[in-house]
C-alpha cells in the first residue's frame, strides 16, 4: 500500500516526483497561532538544496516554497496557522529534457526501478520519479513547520562520519557546522572528506556516511510505550529517508558490547528537582520516553547507487544488460541528507509533544 | 501518548503489566479459514519462556497461551480463524510475592522508573508493570499467527554477537539454533559465550547483543514509498523491542564505508524471468520495497540495567541513592529477544502482504 | 477489513463472540491518575444487562467486568489508571447449550449470517458470534472510563420512540428514565410501550425505536474539521451499533423542513462572555465543532430480525427455506440499545477532549 | 484536532481555504495502471460547480482541475495511476474582493465562525475559509478517481426531497436526473422546487433537503465488523459534508416504526447461486457488510444559515449584533450537495473493496 503520511497527530502528507511540475506537503494538525511566513522555511530549503557546492548534484532548483493554505492574519496583523490544513508547495523548475530510454528500460541496481516495476508494473522511471530524493525537500519544509511547535528545542544535525572516516570527538566545534559544504563539525575531518568526495566524483563513484542528530531541551516525559516508543518513532523517521540502512539511538550497537555498569547512565539529584546524568548512552530515552536528557541519534546512508562505474543488470524484459548513471548526481546523499534528519528529528518531536499533552494535559 | 497497536491492515494489541493477573494481545484484521490452535502459538512462546537455561531469569512462567476469541470450527471439523479479532491470553502464574518497598521509591537508571512517573505520574512498579520484557510474550504469540499469513516465507533468527564477540560467518550452521541456549549459529561461539554469560552472572553484571533476522522466500513488491518503507517498518517494530537501540538492514552501517560500486547488488537473469542478484548488501530491500532477496535486518540490544552492582540515582523524591537490583534477571536480555525480533518480522510481513494486495490486488 | 478499534487518541478495541468463553475490551490512551474501580463499570454493565425486565431477552448474564491491567494504587492508596492499556473482560456464562444445526445451516434475514459468510468463507454461528449485540457490552465497559475523561460533561440517552410511537415532549420528566424498563422519560408512553412490546412479544414480532442522547457540559470548541467533525464521529459511532439504521444531530432530518430563519439559532451575549443561544436546531455542533449548547442526536434502531414469524430464505447451499428465530430474543433492542449509545456519546467525546488539547494546549 | 485525511487503505487529503489561491486533495493508496486524465475528473467537477442555473450560487469558479502528480504514461502511451499520491489542485478564481469587516468581528449564527473562534482563537473569514463549502469541490475531484477503482459499481444521487416537499417515487425517472437543475428524479416535482427555491431567493430565505444515493454492483462482503461497518463509514463521510444533519441507511428512520415481520427483507434462491431479495428496507447491508444489494443512503442537508433576513448574533468582542448575510449564496446547498454525496459514496467503496481484498484476498 502507498502510504505517504507520517504522524499521528502533527501528521503530514508528501506528494509529488521528480521530474513532475511540483511537489508539496500537506501538513495536518498543526497548532493555531504559531507566525508562520515562508522565510521561516525557506533557510531550511536552502540548506538542502542541490548545487549549493561542487560536493553535491549539479542539478539547479530554485527550492522556493510556496504557503497555499493555512495560515491568516491575526489581530496584529502577523500571519500565522489556523489550525486547518497547511500546504506547502515546491515547482520543480530544472528537469532538464533529455532521453530518458535507458533508464526507461534498465534497472539501476540499488535504485528502486525494479521494486516500483515488481509493485506496481509501471513507474515514472524520469528522474527516479517518486522514489528520488528530491521527496526529501517536502518533509524539510515541513520540518521548519514542526520546529515552530517545539520552541524549547534545539536540534543540530552534522555528518560525523564520511567515506569511513570519523570525526575526531575531541575535536567538535559546532559552530563548523555551518561553515564548509559537508555539515561537519570537526575542520579538519571536513578538509579530509574534500579530498574524498571529489576523489570519488572523479572516479564516478560514491561514498556513505553517517549522519549524527541531537535535540537538546526535550523535556523529560515525551514518547510512550509501547509501539510509539520514540526510539521506534525515530528509527521509523530516519529509516524513510532515502538511502538510508541503520539508525542508532545513543550508542546504538556499541551500547552491546558494553556491560550494565558502563552502560548505566548514573542519576543524581539536580537543584531544580529533575534528575542529573553522569552520561547519556541512552540518548535521551528510557523505555521508549525522554529523560530531559539530549536525544541523539544516528543514521547510516549507504553510497548513493547513481555511479559512472557499469554494473551488471537486467531490462524490464528481462535481458542482460549493464547499467551506468550518467547525468548529475551526489557523490554522497549523507551530506544533503542531514538537514533531512534534523527535520525527521522535529517532526517527531512535535508530534510527540502534543500526544504527550493529548493523554496527560 | 500511549500506544499500544501496531500494524496498518494486520494489526495487534497488547495489554497487560509484568506482575498483573495476565497479559494479551487482540489481533485484527488476520484472514479467515487459516488453521489456527493454541498448538500453533505454544511453541514459539516455549522459545522465549524464562527459566530454560541458567543464562536466563529463572522467573518461572508456564506461558500457556489461550485463544479466547476469532476461531471457530470449519466445515471439515478443523478450528480456523475467522476473520474476527482473535484475543490471545497468557496468565502470569510466578509473580513472587516480595517487598517492593525499595524500587517503589527508587529509580533504577537505565529503566523506565524515571520515565513513566515524569509521563505518567505514577507507575505499576511491580517487575517493571507494563515496561517490562515480558510484554513481549504477547508479541510473540501474535507472531505465531501472523506467520500462518505468511506461509510461503521462512523467519529465522540468532544471536550474531554476544558481548562484542562475534560470531565466525564462516562457521554458520542454522541447524545449530535450536540446539543451545543462545540461539546462536556458531557452535565455538556458543562454548565461549556459556563462559561469558556465566561470568557476568556471577559478577551481578550483564551483556548486550546483537540478534540478527532473516526472512527467506519475500516475493518482490511487498513494502511501500515513502513513509511506509519496509525498512522504516522494520526499524519501528524492532525498536520498539524492550532493550533494543539500533537496527540495520542489510549492511547497516557497514555500507556506509563501502563505495557504490562495491554496495551495488549486480543483477542478472535468472531462469524464472526473475533477476538473481550477485549480493544482498540491501538486505532485500530497494526503495523500501522488497526485491526478492531475503529480507535481513540486525537489532542490537544494550544490557539490561538490572544489575547487583550498585548504580548512583536517586528517589522518587529528589534525594540522592544507590541501586542494585536484586532478585532475578537475565544476564543478557538478547538471547531472549531472540524469538521477538522473529515475531516482529513475520508482523510487518503478514501487514505488508495484506498492504500489497489492498493496492494491487 | 476487520476493523474492531475505534477512536483517535482515546482508542479502545474489542473482541469476544456471543458464545465464546469471554469478551472484553482493551482502551489505550487513556489519561493517567484517574480512580477506577470495578465499581466504576459495573452500573453502567447492568443497565444494559439482559434479563433485567419482561420487555427484553431473557438470557441471564451477571456481565460481571473485570479489570485486568492498566490500574494501580496511587500514593493515597486508591487504584488509579496509570496510563498504559485498561483491559476489561467479562465472562460468558449463560451460553445455553443448544442445537445450533438449524441456524448453521441457514440465513436469517437482517441478520449477518449470510453476509459473513459472504465475506469470511465461515462464521461462528452461535449466537450470532461477533455479530451479536453482545459485543456491546464490551463498549458499555469503555464508556465508563471514558465518562471519567470528561466529568465535566453529562450524558442522558432516553427511547423518544417505540413502535413509531413518540413521547409527548411536553411530559418530558428526566428523573423517570431510570424508573421504567424502557428509559423513557415519559410515564405515559412508558405505560403503552409496556403493551405494545409484550404484545410484539407474545406475536413473536419485534419492534423498533428512536434513543435520544444528550451531553451537556460540553465546552464550544471540541471536534474537528473537516473529516473529524463532531457530526460525523458520532455518527459513525452510533451507527456501528448493532440494529441501527439513522442517525440525526440536533433537529436532523427535520431541519430539512425548516427555512434558513427558522433554523438558525440566534444568539446573544451571556454573562460569562459566552454566547446564549436562543434554541438548539443544531444539536449542539457548528461546523463540526461543539457550540457549547448541548449536544444531542439521535439513533434509528430497526425492530430485531429474530423473530418467530416465519421468513423465506436460503441454506447455506443455496437452497429455499424459512427462518424463524426461536430462543431468547429482545422483542425491542432499541430498549437496551440506550445505554449503548450513551456509552458511544462519552467515548467520541473523550477522544475528543484529548484531540482538542493535543492541537490547542 | 485538525483531521483533513479520509480512508483506510484509499485516503484522501484535502486542504485550501474559500478564499486562498487554490484548494486541493492527495490521494494515496490508489491501484497503479488505472487510465486517469484531467477529462476523467472535470465532468464531476462542471457538476458540483457553482453558477450553473439561477438556484445556486451566482459565484463563478471554473473549477479546473489540474493532475499534479501520481500518472504517467504506461507502455501503450495512457496516462495512468502509478500507486504513487495524486494531487489534484483547483484554483480559486472568483474571490470577489470586497470588504469582509462585518463578517470578520460578527459571528453568523449557524455557521462555523463562533466555533472556529472558540477553538482555535483565528479563523480566515473570507468566505468562511476552511469551513466553506468550496472544500467539497477537492472531495469530488477524489471521487472521481474512486469511481475508477469501482467500475463494477454504478452511483447515482438525486435530491429526493426539498423544503419538505418530497418525489413522488411512482413518478421516478432516473434519466431526468441530469436534465433539470435539481438533480429530481421526478419531473413535476423539479417543477414545483423551480418555484419553491426561486422564492425562497428572492425573499433572502433558504431551503433544506434530502438526497438519496444509490449504489449498484456492490458486491456481497465489503464493508466490515464492527466499527468499520459499512453503515458507520457512510454514515461518517456523509456527516463530514458541509450542512448535513442526518444520514440514513436503507429504510432508516421508518424502519424504527416497521415490526420485524415488515421489515424483514426475505430471500430466495438465485439462479447464480446468489440470494434474491424480496426487498432491500436494509439498504444494502446487514451487519455492515453489503447483501449484494444495492447500497442506499439518504442524508439531510439543512437549510443555509446565509439567509439576507437579519438574525441576533454577537460580536467577536461579545457585543450583541444582528447579522444578515448579503452576497451571493445558495438557497438550498442540498443540491449542490448531491454530487458531493456521490463522491462520498465513491470513495467508501473504493477504500472497502480494498479493504476486503486485503483481509481475505
Amino acid at each position: 500500500m502507498s502510504h505517504n503520511t507520517f504522524g499521528r497527530v502533527f501528521r503530514f502528507t508528501t506528494w509529488g516526483e521528480s521530474h513532475g511540475p511540483a511537489l508539496g506537503v500537506v501538513i495536518d494538525g498543526c497548532p493555531p497561532g504559531l507566525p508562520l511566513t515562508e522565510a521561516d522555511i525557506q533557510p531550511f530549503l536552502d540548506a538542502r538544496k542541490p548545487g549549493q557546492s561542487r560536493y553535491t548534484t549539479q542539478r539547479r532548483e530554485a527550492d522556493r516554497v510556496r504557503i497555499m493554505s493555512g495560515v491568516f492574519e491575526d489581530d496584529g496583523g502577523r500571519q500565522v496557522t489556523t489550525g486547518t490544513p497547511i500546504h506547502l508547495m515546491i515547482e520543480n523548475t530544472d528537469q532538464r529534457s533529455k532521453d530518458y530510454s535507458q533508464i526507461a528500460r534498465s534497472y539501476r541496481p540499488g535504485h528502486a526501478d525494479y521494486t516500483y516495476d515488481a509493485k506496481y508494473g509501471i513507474r515514472d522511471y524520469r528522474g527516479g520519479g517518486r522514489s528520488s530524493a528530491r521527496e526529501t525537500a517536502a518533509r524539510v519544509a515541513a520540518g521548519a513547520v514542526a520546529r515552530l511547535v517545539i520552541p524549547e528545542v534545539s536540534i543540530t544535525a552534522y555528518v560525523c562520519e564520511l567515506g569511513g572516516d570519523a570525526i575526531d570527538r575531541e575535536a567538535i566545534a559546532y559552530e563548523e557546522i555551518g561553515k564548509n559544504p559537508f555539515f561537519c563539525p570537526d575542520i579538519s575531518a571536513a578538509t579530509r572528506w574534500g579530498e574524498k568526495v571529489e576523489a570519488a566524483r572523479k572516479d564516478g563513484s560514491s561514498l556513505g556516511a553517517v549522519v549524527e542528530c541531537s535535540a537538546q531541551g526535550v523535556p523529560a516525559g515525551w514518547g510512550a510505550p509501547v509501539y510509539a516508543k520514540l526510539d521506534g518513532e525515530l528509527a521509523a523517521a530516519m529509516m524513510s529517508i532515502n538511502a538510508t540502512k541503520g539508525v542508532e539511538i545513543g550508542d546504538g550497537f556499541a551500547a552491546a558490547r558494553l556491560t550494565g555498569e558502563k552502560n548505566a547512565d548514573a542519576m543524581s539529584p539536580g537543584d531544580d528537582g529533575k534528575p542529573v546524568f553522569a552520561s547519556n548512552h541512552a540518548g535521551g530515552t528510557a523505555g521508549g520516553i525522554s529523560t530531559g536528557q539530549p536525544v541523539v541519534c544516528r543514521v547510516a546512508f549507504k553510497p548513493t547507487s547513481s555511479i559512472l562505474t557499469p554494473v551488471d543488470s537486467i531490462t524490464s524484459s528481462g535481458e542482460a544488460t549493464q547499467v551506468m548513471t550518467k547525468g548529475r548526481h551526489d557523490p554522497c546523499v549523507g551530506i544533503r541528507g542531514t538537514p533531512v534528519v534534523e527535520a525527521m528529528m522535529a517532526l517527531v518531536l512535535a508530534d510527540h509533544k502534543l500526544l504527550h499533552r493529548a493523554q496527560t494535559g
